[in-house]
């Protein structure tokens, strides 16, 4: 979520995305793996989904390469391999390379079986989920991204946490009109939003989160030191158990099925010395093996035409389709730069000196 | 959801069923196909989710075999078969008796490939999604159902309804535990439950769903006339666009890429004499492709028992496991009996006293 109240330098794709290499390779991460990475922070920041980008660099990922917490050479390998499935351990490296080769093989295997099915355990914060469902509109099929993550939210009737904002993603190509991308939590809102709320002070909406009684609460350090977010959907009143049952669903697949982590054992990167125990799941459908690929694009064309055309609420002028936003910031942030949060590209210019690794000059 | 202040009748578990497949016969569906969607349907009402039961035989099926709306023998065909997937075609007969053999194929195919996928195009209402998901459960494996559905939820800041509830089934084996079985509409609450507070004139809660403006109301004739429900997550604000993604993903696997219709171009069978062109999804995952069977119950297990032992809210006494609630109010029913409306009941004794079929009394 776009933080309107933070300042922004605008940095040039290209050299972002090869000064995050840089910095990944000095802590030996291989220059392949980390280029993975820098695609998917960068990806991630073009998008307007700027929690998941670049500004997670340091504290997610090199301050664990930094103490040897994470590694970054893992000996990752196929831990599993049946027909069109198969399961891969992460060795507790970096979440995004096992992801992205993960869908690679997932993207293999539909071409061959009709779909591919893949899991991901012992590994850690991978990026935005979407990013690895897209790498299947590219080959004209439809990708689906699945991920625990360390605990967030309340099971319902719950006062502590005990599932993560486990994410849902599945990208599905159109023909004229943009792909169909779902990415989103199971929670109501992102932890981020009520932490913008903590640092000015102001209260949140009734229902995003719960203090240490499990009842909702409109102190967000109520939300965030006691209790925990709310599944999509809310308490119970308003159907939370749904959104508590999808984040279950996501943690069975990610956590239960990969030989991962999984609820509480899933550990916070920022808080924890142990290998955090994340685990991952995707999966590719081959479109080819239900119909024809150019009939699917124009089936989903009016798919999207019908719910672009719909009737409006008074006062609104679009309906969205999901995914469609996010392509209009990558189109805009494409021609502006990438924006990095000031205080974030202070950090990257501290950390630069240090190692004398040269910087882009912001746009 | 149950309908508390309505009256019921308790029919044993054998002769209901039975009564059904006789019923069904009457219509020239053929025995098999009959056994089907009685088990189905008398399971809902075993589960307690009588709004999909034996209250539907009449105004969902019978009457729609009477007229030939739907087809009692139709030419159900394989129309695409290739390496884990196929793809069905119901030639508009009833939704359950493709739906459940396709689940076989499913299981089949994970039997050999650990994924196997299919969808039915061209089918009516199937019932229950949980019904076939949990077919997964007595092999071992983890199944996935879904299904679209006749409008019935607003798009994010549309004002007509546009997405069925789209259903969302996944069921997962446990050890010593019940298994997990999540079984969801992707609106925030059933038409049920409006069309209950419509006759009792009663209002609805806030944020449930919409009248003809696409704003919340309360007055329950207001969203049943105009307006529609919302998604899970209610209106934008709570994070509505959330349970419209779903609703959405839901009809490009069940309608897009089955080939059946999707969005409006599925029909209500109340109120349509052409096909309802409803079309399903499923999937199977074998989970000794990626552990042992025994392994993964007890890991589920384990996920369970966190859940069911996590501190509870003030004035709560349990936190539930998606699907638990509906596995207690099925034991109680077998053993009291099958509960059916008081109202179908009569219904039903009509039917069958024009038609010369006998029926079981009431326990």
């Amino acid at each position: 979520m776009a933080e309107q109240e933070q300042s922004y330098v605008r940095i040039e794709e290209e050299p972002l995305k090869q000064l995050v290499v840089e910095l990944l390779k000095h802590y030996r991460v291989p220059e392949n793996d980390a280029q993975i990475v820098s695609d998917v922070l960068v990806t991630a920041d073009l998008r307007g989904i700027e929690s998941h980008g670049v500004s997670r660099l340091l504290s997610y990922y090199i301050s664990r390469l930094k103490t040897g917490y994470m590694k970054a050479e893992p000996a990752v390998k196929i831990t599993a391999n049946q027909g069109a499935t198969f399961q891969v351990d992460a060795d507790n490296g970096l979440g995004h390379p096992p992801s992205y080769r993960a869908m690679e093989k997932c993207l293999d295997l539909a071409e061959k079986y009709g779909v591919g099915l893949g899991s991901v355990k012992n590994s850690n914060h991978f990026g935005i989920a979407g990013y690895y469902s897209m790498m299947a509109i590219e080959r004209g099929m439809i990708g689906i991204c699945l991920s625990n993550a360390q605990p967030a939210i309340l099971p319902t009737y719950a006062r502590q946490k005990h599932l993560g904002t486990n994410p849902i993603s599945v990208a599905a190509p159109a023909g004229d009109k943009l792909p169909f991308v779902l990415d989103m939590a199971t929670s109501i809102v992102p932890l981020g939003k009520i932490q913008v709320s903590a640092r000015k002070n102001i209260s949140i909406a009734e229902g995003w989160g719960a203090d240490h009684t499990g009842y909702t609460s409109t102190n967000p350090a109520a939300v965030l030191e006691g209790g925990g977010l709310y599944p999509l959907g809310g308490p119970a009143e308003t159907a939370g158990y749904k959104g508590y049952g999808l984040a279950a669903v996501v943690d069975i697949f990610s956590g239960v099925l990969s030989g991962s982590g999984f609820l509480t054992s899933v550990l916070n990167p920022l808080k924890n010395d142990d290998p955090c125990q994340v685990g991952h799941f995707m999966a590719v459908v081959k479109i080819n093996a239900f119909m024809e690929e150019e009939v699917f694009k124009n089936r989903m064309d009016a798919f999207i035409e019908e719910l672009k055309t719909a009737s409006k609420m008074e006062g609104q002028k679009e309906i969205f389709v999901a995914g469609e936003k996010e392509f209009y910031t990558w189109e805009e942030n494409r021609q502006k730069g990438v924006p990095v949060l000031e205080n974030v590209w202070e950090e990257l210019t501290v950390l630069c000196r240090e190692l004398n690794v040269s910087m882009p000059e912001p746009l």
